[in-house]
């Protein structure tokens, strides 16, 4: 099927970028130095590509996720980064033939997480960004406290989600290299072989940290926040839609925000400049003549919540649909 | 179940609430006089809920949305009040058993429809928003087209808005006045019984424009952008969510921007100032002491997208969950 055949609006990846992309990435950390994050795709299709190029840890950031991983037999270590105190979640994901270990920061999620038959678990350590995360000098007590639980404590975790965007590389890396000395510090009081940190923003700044693992996701697809950071990475995303109404002046397709996740934005255009998103219409400038009937490429602004508005997505190579991946993981 | 008991992030709808927004709209546009606009909630349970207090006509944005009503045998008139040249979703809404009609603003549009069994239309108008419509002096001729092309011309629509906002009552009644002038010059050439507009911002000021049906929506559970306007209409829709994490100053609970629509802005929060929401987390400043496994309630900026990524609502009276509605409009 050609491209063109599509139902608009259609979630279009571009196979060769998001071949390039893995292997740049599984270049740079390869097998289980890098634990790709789910979040970013929702995708079991696509978290087996990632796994066929050498990674088979995976990084969740919901239950479903996880369980969805588990039931599908992709990865051999699933990490849920994240918090949860939900008993039936929790025991779904006990029950699954994988490795599975979730993040604690608290004595209630500690204690959750071993009522409910999970057997180890990372200290999520606060580095700097105001979310989860236990304080750096509590990360030794609470650990005690998860072994006395009867938890496996594999070593910890902290995001530093704050320092993605850091405009300059050098600033970027030495802000970097503060924060996970507040890692390096919980870790010497946790103990574990994981020190788990890292995203697509600072994916090759992490030389000197003493992380051992990095957590990124988006880089396999990108979009137009990531895209400003000058990473080695290529925009292997689209969201391609039809032009339903031309006017003088502006056209408008039929990929609204819908289809978009929109906390970074409004998304990007090509040959044309976006004028606003409403529900299911894009308003724009073309920079050249379109008539009703053609398609139009939209450029997400923010990956992880484009994916999960979509059923699934298309692999397209020279213009042919050569896969439909589901989005298998949407939901919690 | 107690409403405590629901998996989060759960979508709540206040029964009592949303009962009382149905009947105040039902009071002022009863029957066909409101077209309810399903896109605000892709529900067909909320939609057989407004057809039991009068309404039987019905607004779409998408075809699945036409498709989805007509199937559920909700409904007895369904506008597309959008355009598309989808062969194939045309097909499927012209063999439902239910009138359906759509807007046109093109030759390419009037073809489309005519070519795939489509039997009726009307003429979207551009009344000044910048999006699908032609410019009123064209409608004349362009229901010309549409009835050479054997489709019957019902009447016109055309959606202001970009007035839906307007903060100051007496302005907006003023450009609504003149954008509506607008639309009426269009009815008189194009002629049929139908002069569709409005929303829930301007869905009373429509006493003198000589509209007849008014396709409001987002009424029936409203959010936080709509709730600055002093509608008569009260907040029906909340996230509910499970506090995961406390630290010294802020909390977080698992409502993040997957489960809301962001681009109207962040989310509001009942006891707490919202700081920042990433996919699966919002992190705000409560208001009084919260523990992990705490509830709580999110309200949303943006009811429309908020809707489209759950899959069901929970209805809820008196902290008792009465019913599950799955949003089973979704998609495209």
């Amino acid at each position: 099927m050609h491209v063109n055949e599509l139902a608009t609006p259609a979630l279009v990846i571009d196979a060769d970028a998001f071949d390039r992309n893995l292997a740049t990435m599984a270049s740079h950390h390869p097998g289980d130095r890098l634990r790709p994050h789910v979040k970013a795709h929702k995708c079991t299709a696509l978290a087996a590509a990632q796994q066929a190029v050498g990674h088979s840890t995976f990084t969740c950031a919901t239950p479903l996720e996880v369980v969805g991983m588990g039931r599908a037999g992709v990865g051999v270590d699933l990490l849920l980064a994240n918090e949860t105190v939900d008993a039936g979640r929790l025991r779904a994901m006990a029950e699954l033939d994988v490795m599975v270990t979730v993040a604690v920061d608290s004595a209630e999620t500690i204690r959750a997480a071993a009522d409910n038959g999970i057997g180890s678990c990372l200290i999520d350590v606060n580095v700097g960004l105001p979310r989860c995360g236990v304080a750096p000098e509590r990360a030794g007590s609470l650990a005690d406290d998860a072994r006395a639980a009867g938890l496996e404590v594999r070593g910890v975790m902290g995001y530093e989600g704050h320092l993605m965007m850091v405009p300059e590389r050098g600033d970027r890396l030495a802000q970097v290299e503060a924060s996970m000395a507040l890692l390096r510090q919980a870790h010497a009081d946790v103990g574990g072989d994981i020190v788990s940190a890292g995203g697509t923003g600072t994916f090759d700044l992490h030389g000197n940290t003493g992380v051992n693992e990095v957590q990124a996701g988006s880089y396999a697809l990108m979009d137009t926040h990531y895209g400003q950071q000058g990473l080695p990475f290529e925009q292997a995303l689209f969201v391609v839609g039809t032009v339903i109404s031309v006017s003088d002046g502006w056209a408008v397709t039929d990929v609204g925000l819908k289809a978009l996740g929109m906390d970074h934005g409004n998304p990007s255009i090509v040959d044309g400049d976006v004028w606003f998103c409403s529900d299911e219409h894009l308003t724009y400038a073309p920079h050249t003549s379109v008539s009703v009937g053609d398609r139009a490429t939209v450029i997400p602004g923010h990956v992880d919540p484009t994916m999960a508005m979509h059923e699934a997505a298309w692999l397209v190579r020279d213009d042919e649909v050569i896969d439909r991946w589901p989005i298998d993981l949407r939901g919690w």
